[in-house]
């Protein structure tokens, strides 16, 4: 799968041949980690949620602010609560992190033919490391079946920056929290597509998701809701 | 709205005239209370589940038991997680309860042309009280919306006992539910809806909700879910 252990290091020996060195990379390596994000991180988290309003033309309903996103994300243990699945990038070994009870980072090598020019990398660069980027997110919290008696997790957001889509790292990303699905012995991980977003779709299937064709999600919300306060 | 306060009190004076008493209530009057769900309710709960797997005609996905359910739920302070409003009835007033912290129970009480009777009554007697019935419930937990940066509530469960149906309970289960929702500034309620149930459909946006006809579910469970432990 996606989400694969980073290629073992190079042979110390014999020594390579002058010139040709046997073990030497061919292409241009990109060295990427999913780590959960923390409050530190909340500014790239409002970039990129509002790069994912403009993506889907739903800016008139962004509205989200780096304090609002402070206030009401991280105030749970994860897993627990609203939960968010940072993706870093860099072109050089990511520096390694300190250990965390809740979540074990999950690291992978790819190797690129051509260098991969970031045009965001300024905007976006990790807790001030040098070549660490902030690439994409995937947000997601518990939900709960009550035929099955068990929590699930519901995606909320699944983003990856443009320049580095296409590569697997939204695969990546969705693996990471079906794998912790599984490990904490939860019966479903759910998320929504749009109709016509046929690529999507046949990406999701080949994920093992089933497309349940006949619900539709209700929403109360805005003045509509806010018509209850008295109710 | 559905969650109306009960009807005042008789007037003490003047004496009604003899045989016909002014004050009288026309009908069968039934009480209707919603309060939260606590660990004692659990063998209702759980009947009331599988009532709905039945009706739902997805009893082979029905595998919750008591145990489960009471391990799963009642675990994090009502609103923060998985919450449960349940839905009591009685053809008397109702007992007070002890004041919670969380919620403040919603009393409503309407009157019938005919008396009521309830085939099942007694297995959904609630809390050995004599004519207090468990007659229906809401399950619902927190959401997420990134571009609001708030919780909303997602409804995963409003069932209604059939004989109990069409008296507006369904309606005062969710109002109850999107009053909630204001109360604490959250931004939006959700739920599914089956696409061919045009009589849920009409009643939702009756409500005040939009259907958001565009957006599919994928899901992710079962054996394509267990693929992912070693990904």
């Amino acid at each position: 799968m996606a989400a694969a252990a980073p290629p073992p290091p190079p042979a110390p020996t014999p020594s390579p041949p002058t010139g040709v060195p046997e073990s030497a990379p061919i292409g241009h390596p990109l060295f990427s980690r999913i780590r959960l994000a923390t409050p530190a991180d909340v500014p790239h988290i409002h970039k990129l949620i509002n790069q994912m309003a403009v993506f889907e033309r739903l800016t008139h309903l962004f509205s989200a602010t780096e304090s609002s996103l402070a206030s009401t994300l991280f105030n749970s243990p994860p897993f627990h609560s609203f939960t968010i699945f940072l993706l870093e990038i860099s072109r050089l070994p990511l520096p390694p992190l300190p250990q965390s009870p809740h979540f074990t980072p999950i690291d992978r090598v790819i190797t690129l033919e051509l260098p991969l020019i970031d045009p965001e990398g300024d905007q976006f660069r990790s807790n001030g490391n040098g070549d660490v980027v902030v690439a994409g997110f995937v947000l997601f919290f518990p939900n709960y079946s009550s035929f099955l008696a068990k929590p699930g997790f519901y995606v909320e957001d699944l983003f990856v920056r443009e320049c580095y889509r296409r590569k697997g790292f939204g695969r990546m990303l969705l693996t990471a929290v079906a794998k912790q699905a599984v490990k904490m012995d939860y019966g479903r991980v759910e998320w929504v597509v749009l109709d016509w977003n046929v690529n999507a779709i046949e990406f999701y299937e080949l994920m093992g998701a089933k497309v349940l064709s006949e619900w539709r999600i209700c929403r109360l919300t805005g003045e509509a809701l806010e018509a209850y306060r008295d109710a």
